[in-house]
């Protein structure tokens, strides 16, 4: 396949209609995922402009675990899990966020975010942003910084970057 | 921290009582994936007797997803998401199993799965082996051959391996 990456990326991911429900069409990455040679070249475009940067990758859960892991091991850095509520099982820090219906919570083991870490955070899509801005919260609050937000897609009509204002947010594509 | 990759790695993980319920001790691999240098270690020892020889790396949700996005990363091949029933937006298919109450399914999507791929299973804990079980089923199911299992830590007590007769798994600690 030819093209930029960005191009390649948006024709290999595949849209699901009325998923999770009716009317919202869901931006499935897993096929950017199964190609070896295209996962490869979007971790590399997720970490390279950080290299020397960043001390831990933080992953949203669960499909930021997938590109937040390879990306950390990359840089040669450690990675953090932000997982739903109630999954870890140590001391944890933990946000609470607004959903459209009712709300949810973001976690991570305090102990495994040392202090002053200049952490990337990663996820594969940016939709409204709500997790996003409270996965950077929860690093702010556990005494990290935040040095960017990388996704693989951006759903630009949902506005998250509202959310993430004054961070820097990149997304390798956008729909 | 002196001493072998395994005792590094035992001497890293947490122990964690009573959890996910009263009278389990739960092995919390965070500090692992924290440092950057025994992580990418772990992902080295983890993929490097494969190297030529898998074609895709299948993580089982959602901490296999972390070891085996790296994983997949390292040997240059795609990564496959095995998840849990429901979460897979495209047509899946599927493979019920027994759990100690209930049962449960993982769900891969068909054509993300090209017949007669070499998989790598990639999982961090190796318990009972059930959900383990059931993703190398499926693997075969969907047209193709697991290579093998890999594990960052296997809880030799409860007997995995028994549901995993004859396959090669690997585990790089044990409990």
């Amino acid at each position: 396949m030819s093209g930029t990456l960005a191009e390649r990326i948006l024709a290999t991911m595949r849209e699901v209609e009325d998923f999770p429900e009716p009317g919202v069409t869901f931006k499935d990455i897993t096929p950017v995922l199964a190609d070896g040679g295209l996962l490869a070249e979007a971790v590399r475009a997720h970490a390279d402009p950080y290299r020397g940067q960043v001390d831990l990758v933080a992953g949203l859960e669960a499909r930021g675990f997938i590109f937040g892991a390879a990306v950390a091991l990359h840089l040669g850095v450690g990675f953090l899990p932000v997982r739903k509520a109630g999954k870890l099982p140590g001391p944890t820090v933990g946000v609470d966020y607004d959903l459209e219906y009712g709300s949810s919570r973001v976690e991570v083991h305090a102990g495994d975010l040392p202090d002053g870490a200049r952490v990337l955070v990663v996820d594969d899509v940016l939709a409204t942003g709500g997790t996003a801005a409270a996965a950077c919260r929860l690093v702010k609050q556990c005494g990290g910084t935040v040095v960017a937000v990388e996704v693989l897609t951006e759903i630009v009509a949902l506005g998250g970057r509202a959310l993430l204002e004054g961070r820097t947010v990149r997304s390798l594509t956008s729909v």
